[in-house]
Order: structure tokens, then C-alpha cells, then sequence
């Protein structure tokens, strides 16, 4: 077995995943690393936050630096000098959601589509997904799945939930069977009845975890039932990844729900645009504050008062609010940090809380 | 005395600056941290690389963050969470170089200029200069003294000096005694008797140290005869600064020559150019190549194969062409890392040659 649940609070699970590059404590917050490289942050600066795994996108690491290059590394992992776990997707979510700019088509069991940087025609299908992916070598990895917008109308939800199911059993055929995790994805939009079908029709493969797609939505009381249509098929003894899921009361929710793992783009993408987040913020400024408020400017505090990271222990607001002003790459390298270090922390939190059987209790502490 | 030297080669010493903020192992490289920030690089960084001082430019810090910033911060060191050394210029370079941009006027000891982002009038005086490099607090502060281009013709150099010569006067009468070290600085452009003057000069006047500027010239000849005259008539006994010296046989002309610190942005900015500073390149292509060169794309070699930074364990150039190619913030990141830790590396075999008194040897090394 590669996940030990550890203690369980409800359908909230700590648990190792075991994996050839290092154990993984869940629940876990994985940054990404888009092309194979976190936004203007060192590995040696993951490593110090506390990164235990990172999310690196299939889509974006075939196209460049393409695939000659990572077989001359033998991998993502010398490639990108990361000797931690990596999760790779499975391409299909870059593809759909830059359809305009690729050209994306499905037919059958292939997606053809464009590079939007040369305009070379390539294809995807599950096996050249399951081909591609063990090429990049990551310690876990997703079957190929149509992703779909969640406001999709319900039959074309219902034919694409039936290809990704069909998909899902064609990579589960190719998948060699080496160190690698597989894992399928539910898909099925904002309905009930294709959720939970999604659910149960892949929870019954012979996946070792579980990833949950297409969950962006509002409102959030819609999209909280369709996660939990999403878990209600999955056997609980093996670990969920909640795809792209990363505002900090969706991380709840899900880690309510028995979710592990999260991979999240905003905690970076939000630091390069001056966003900060905050324990100090609440609920309704979505934890986060624009550091380039004229405000800032002669703060002597800390980002976060209640952080413990470098950036917040050596340097206050207004230092960061110069460096935006004045366009110093810094001002991402420290924003980005910081953001990184304060999802870590919160799942540090997470993940005593489970073990104090006080889950409830912060849950209430942070969503005020 | 704040400056001890320790051991001498001909003209070439190795010595010790004591500061507020710690000692400084001289000759050093001292790296450009513009506006308060090293571009790209955290202060961690630039510790873990073995930078010893930094130079902040007084020019862009005056005009942002502000002085009432800085004010609130008690100076630099508490403002950009640096607790070692600092220099600052005096913002004369600035001020010149950028003239069409801010409409440098100098009108007896008075420059007034325009801030070239909102129009705002200022005036430099140079006990403006001293009060303002007094509140940045830096551990070596410059006196004002007026830049001017290496090949500006005689008369005008000859004009320029006497009011660089007066300012520096100014600037000592002005100076508070408190622990910043004031140098003075040597002008003439490229003649002989203006430079000879100006040694002597400044040579003569109280300053902890002095510093040598306007030295950018080709043919390179002719600027080492300038080096030459404008050290020979400055005490042996007190620290000498190159001001924007930074080429690799640049550095060697003037440590011979008896220089013990030197600031330059190329490390940097040429890093952030994807140029690699190498010991495995030649004074030809000036121990410099482009990493973004398709030849790079798949390989596996560090930076340079010399070097023992973190950058060049971890990291191949394959990866640092693809981060380029890319657009990945982090590329600036471990190029600036790497380039600092080159001009470091060379800078401490110039320590120990000089101190084995080997240094004619290490040069021909390095200059072959």
C-alpha cells in the first residue's frame, strides 16, 4: 500500500503517501510548477517553506522543453533538480482550457491540437498521455480526462463524463506498471446523478488514488455538493487530489470531504499581481490584501503577523510594497514565498487539528 | 583605524574595512542592490553566495522609496533586512548618467534634476548629499563630486574637477562624525595632470577612503594609465573603491594597482541578459557565454564546471536555457545567483594569490 491513513476526524484523514522520491504528509498543498519550474521560486526556497511535492502540467513540459530533453535528464526530476515527489497532470486541462489559442478537437479517443508557440500539430491520447507522463517520470500521475467547463449543459456533460471513463480505462491498460501512481479522475459538471456515476465508475478501477476535476464554480454551496457527489464513489482507503482547488474555505470543504491533496496556482500567481495572503484577513477579503495599497507604505510589519517564514521574519510590508512599486523582480521571489509558506502552514494546521480531533474548531477560527 | 591591511603584493594588498555592520575582507565585490533590492536575489541568497557589502544607489532611493521611508526604518540595513555592510554613492553618477531623462543643471555647488517618474524638482548639494547618505546610513558613504564622460575634452574636465574638488570640501565640512566612512573621489577623465591632480588632492583631504570614478574608457590601455594616475597620489594606508568596475581583467588592473573594493551591476544585469559568467571562458569572449544558445538545450553540464555555488550543483544549463526560454522568473534568479557567486569566487582567489603572493600567476591564468 502506498497511503497509510494515519488518524481520521469524520471523512477528514491525515495519512502518508509513500512514494519512491519521499513520503508525503497529508493533507498537503502542492504548488506548481507549471514548466517545471515554480514562479520565481528556488527549489532550495520550496524546500525551506516546506513543499513536499509540486504539481508540474504534462501540456506545457511536452511542448518546451519537449521531450528530448527530459529523456536526456532521465526525467522531471533531474531536469528541474527537485529529488521530492512530483505529481504530473495529465495534460487534458491545459489543453481544453487554452482551446481557443490550440485548437483543440476530440475524436474518439484523440485530442489533436496546436502549439500556440510554433503552431505544430500534436496528439493526446490516454496511451500517449500514460507514454508521456512515465517519460517525465513523476511520482504521481493522472489518466487522461476531458475537462469541461462547470456550467456545461447536462448532455454534453454526459458524453464527456463517458469519454473520460473510457479514457480512464484505456490509460489504466497502458499504464506500465512501474513506481508511478496512477491516478482517475471524476469529472460529471455540476450535476448529481453523472457526479456520482463519475464516482462510482472510477472509484471501481484499479486507480491508487483519486483526482476530482472541473470543481470551479459559484456559488460555492453548489460546488460543495458536487464534491461531495464526487467522493461518495471512491473507496476511502485510497488518496484524493483535488485538482486546482486552493482558496482556503475550499480547502476545508474538501479536507471535510476526505480530500489529501491540492494543487493550486493562485498562491503564486496572486503573489506576482501584489496579493499577500493573510491570517490576519478574513473571509471576506478572500485571506488576502493588495500589498501595493498606498497604505503599506510605511508598515513596518510583517506580512503576515502570525507567519514564521524568512520573508516575514526579515522583511515588513512596506519593504515589499517599495518593491513592487519600483518592479524589482524581488517583490515576487518574497510575495510568492510568503503565499507558498502561509498555504503550508494552514495545512500544517489541517493536519494537527485532525490529529486533536479539532478540525471543527479551526475550520470556524479561520472562516470568521 | 578601520581599514588594517593585512599582507601586500607590489601594489596589490589584502586588507580588512571595519564597519558598524562587520568587516569586510578586502579586495572585494561589492554587488548592486539599485533600489534597495539586489535584482532577483533575496538577501539569504546573497549571504549563502558570500556577499559581503552591498551598494545602494542613493539617486533611485532618494526618489523611491522616499527618505520618509527610509526615515521610518532608522536607514537601509533596518529597511531592506540587510545586517551587514552597505555602501552608497553619492548620486552624482545618476544624476549625469540619466541627464536627458531629469535635466541636470549644476549651478555652483547646487545640481538640480527632475525625478523622471512624477517631475518633481530636486537639488543636490553636497551637503545635501551627506545629510541624505546620513539618513540611508549606510557603513561607506561618497562625497559628491560631478561624473562626467571619459573622453570629454580637456577644458571641460579641467572646469569639472575644481568643483568636484570644492564639493569634496563641502562634504567633509558637512559630514557628521558618526560610524559611516566618507571617501573622497578622484576625477580628470583621461589626463594625466587632472588626474594626477586629483589624487593629490583628494589624496590630501581627511577622508576614511576614496574612491575612483569615471573610469569606463576603451582602449583599455589607455584607461589602466588613468587607474595608475589617479592612485598616485592617494595614501597607501586608507581603502580605495573602483566605482563600476567589474570585467574580469578590469578587476586585476586595479588590484594591482592597489584597489581593495569594487561595485558593478554586470554580474546582474547581464544575467538577467542570459549571460553566464564562466571560468571555463576566455578573456576573448569575455569569460562570459549565452545560455540561451541552442546549443545549451540539452546540456547536462552545471554553469560552470568550477564553480561550487548552489546554482551550479543543482542546477544544468539545459535547465537554465529552458527557464530562458520560457520566460520563467526563476532564470533570472540562478543566473544572478550564479554571476554574483562567479565575481565572488574570482575575488577570493585574488585574496589568497596575493596573500601566497601568486597573484601574477592567477592572472595569467585567468587572462590567458
Amino acid at each position: 500500500m502506498s497511503f497509510t491513513i494515519m488518524h481520521s476526524q469524520g471523512n477528514a484523514r491525515t495519512g502518508i503517501i509513500k512514494t519512491k522520491h519521499g513520503n508525503i504528509s497529508t493533507p498537503c498543498f502542492v504548488p506548481v510548477a507549471t514548466q517545471a519550474a515554480a514562479k520565481a521560486l528556488t527549489t532550495a526556497q520550496l524546500n525551506e517553506v516546506g513543499s513536499q511535492i509540486l504539481m508540474v502540467n504534462t501540456y506545457h513540459t511536452f511542448l518546451r522543453p519537449g521531450m528530448e530533453v527530459i529523456k536526456k535528464f532521465g526525467g522531471l526530476h533531474e531536469f528541474m533538480g527537485w529529488n521530492k515527489p512530483l505529481m504530473t497532470d495529465s495534460g487534458g486541462f491545459q489543453i481544453f482550457s487554452l482551446g481557443k489559442q490550440n485548437a483543440a478537437k476530440v475524436q474518439g479517443n484523440t485530442i489533436t491540437f496546436k502549439s500556440p508557440r510554433d503552431a505544430t500539430l500534436h496528439e493526446f491520447t490516454p496511451s500517449r498521455s500514460m507514454q508521456i507522463q512515465e517519460t517525465l517520470g513523476a511520482d504521481i500521475i493522472f489518466a487522461l480526462d476531458e475537462c469541461i467547463d462547470f456550467h456545461t449543459p447536462y448532455e454534453q456533460v454526459k458524453e464527456s463524463v463517458k469519454r473520460t471513463h473510457d479514457w480512464a480505462k484505456e490509460c489504466l491498460v497502458s499504464h506500465e506498471r512501474n513506481h508511478q501512481l496512477l491516478y482517475g479522475i471524476v469529472q460529471g459538471g455540476k450535476f448529481q446523478d453523472l457526479r456520482t456515476h463519475s464516482s462510482e465508475f472510477i472509484g471501481a478501477l484499479d486507480f491508487q488514488g483519486f483526482g476530482v476535476g472541473s470543481l470551479f464554480g459559484e456559488p460555492k454551496e453548489e460546488s460543495k455538493n458536487v464534491l461531495k457527489w464526487a467522493m461518495s464513489g471512491l473507496p476511502r482507503e485510497k488518496p484524493v487530489h483535488m485538482l486546482g482547488i486552493g482558496q482556503v474555505d475550499d480547502i476545508f470543504d474538501a479536507v471535510e470531504q476526505g480530500a489529501d491533496t491540492f494543487d493550486c496556482v493562485l498562491a503564486t500567481r496572486l503573489a506576482r499581481m501584489g496579493y499577500v495572503f493573510s491570517s490576519e484577513c478574513t473571509k471576506r477579503s478572500k485571506w488576502r490584501y493588495r500589498i501595493t495599497n498606498a497604505k503599506f507604505r510605511l508598515d513596518r510589519k510583517p506580512f503576515d503577523k502570525n507567519c514564521a517564514c524568512w520573508a516575514c521574519t526579515n522583511h515588513s510590508r512596506a519593504y515589499l510594497h517599495h518593491l513592487f512599486k519600483a518592479d524589482e523582480l524581488l517583490a515576487y521571489t518574497l510575495a510568492s514565498y510568503h503565499n507558498v509558506a502561509f498555504f503550508h502552514t494552514l495545512l500544517t494546521q489541517i493536519r494537527e487539528s485532525i490529529e486533536q480531533n479539532t478540525l471543527a474548531q479551526l475550520r470556524k477560527k479561520w472562516l470568521r
